[in-house]
């Protein structure tokens, strides 16, 4: 399962793909998407509409992942990353990819295994599970470790949820995944 | 001139087109776009993208027109109306339009004179103004007041910014349009 994992913003969005083979994750890329500030608004949206459908596009990712907002006690910063996020899930869903939502919580528990990690864990920790050879940039280490909480969420949402009886019944397989 | 306006929201989004020919203006189209509550947000958000999209290759409008946001005190509602703006500009950008923003003052101002009008002034107002046979309907009313407030505004921004002073030495013309 090839996971595109999305961190919006305004000013720079950030991406990464990787893998999901079982309990291995493979990194396969990963950059930030940066919107200049000097055009309008519509034009910075359609900045990221159009480079998340190429990643997309280049990637071919068979799912999506991306944090829940973080609701700035500044409306107005919330209403400009709800904009640059509508702009994302719109460039995902426009590709035809289903969009899986987590909390900071759930993603930094699932990298670093507590919620209360700094930004360099993150880092540290993405680059560890990837086995890449340097630290990655946070914005792209925030998109992967989105990515890595779907690969590690993934099975024990769709038991939870029941969708797949069928395929429950393997379900030792599919545990091995979210342990690993 | 023909000008899309857009009322963005998550669960109703209205449009309405018209034609500034001078200062008559000229009704198109309108309507609202219903998005349904019990899909995803991505999907929620596609659905706002793809019939904008299909408004815009419809009615080939020149340029877009839509309202600035009013910041809820709600954080939530803010960041959701965040998301439907980002998608709605999204839509327009994607077919090439430019997107003008109006306040609700400016907007009810150009419309009924007044920024302290209520809603069925709104309305009213734009079904005389538009010479429609009944009253439309509140979203739609909101959408089509936003493209006749870009009608009503275009010559005076476009005099302020300066932009085309070859055009302002016409510019009996153009003022005779703001006031039209």
């Amino acid at each position: 399962m090839r996971i595109l994992g999305i961190d919006p913003g305004l000013r720079r969005t950030g991406f990464g793909v990787i893998d999901a083979d079982g309990p291995r994750l493979l990194y396969v890329a990963s950059g930030t998407i940066v919107v200049p500030s000097d055009i309008s608004l519509a034009a910075r949206l359609k900045t990221i509409l159009d480079h998340i459908r190429e990643v997309a596009e280049q990637t071919r990712p068979d799912i999506a992942a991306m944090e829940k907002v973080f609701l700035n006690t500044n409306p107005t910063s919330t209403l400009l990353l709800g904009q640059a996020r509508g702009a994302a899930m719109c460039g995902l869903a426009d590709s035809g990819l289903e969009v899986h939502e987590y909390t900071a919580l759930q993603i930094k528990k699932s990298v670093v295994g507590t919620g209360r990690a700094a930004k360099e864990q993150v880092q540290h920790m993405v680059q560890r599970l990837l086995a890449l050879n340097g630290v990655p940039a946070a914005d792209s280490a925030d998109a992967l470790a989105c990515a890595i909480c779907h690969a590690h969420m993934q099975p024990l949402a769709t038991a939870l949820a029941g969708r797949h009886p069928s395929r429950l019944s393997a379900g030792r397989t599919r545990n091995g995944r979210l342990i690993g």
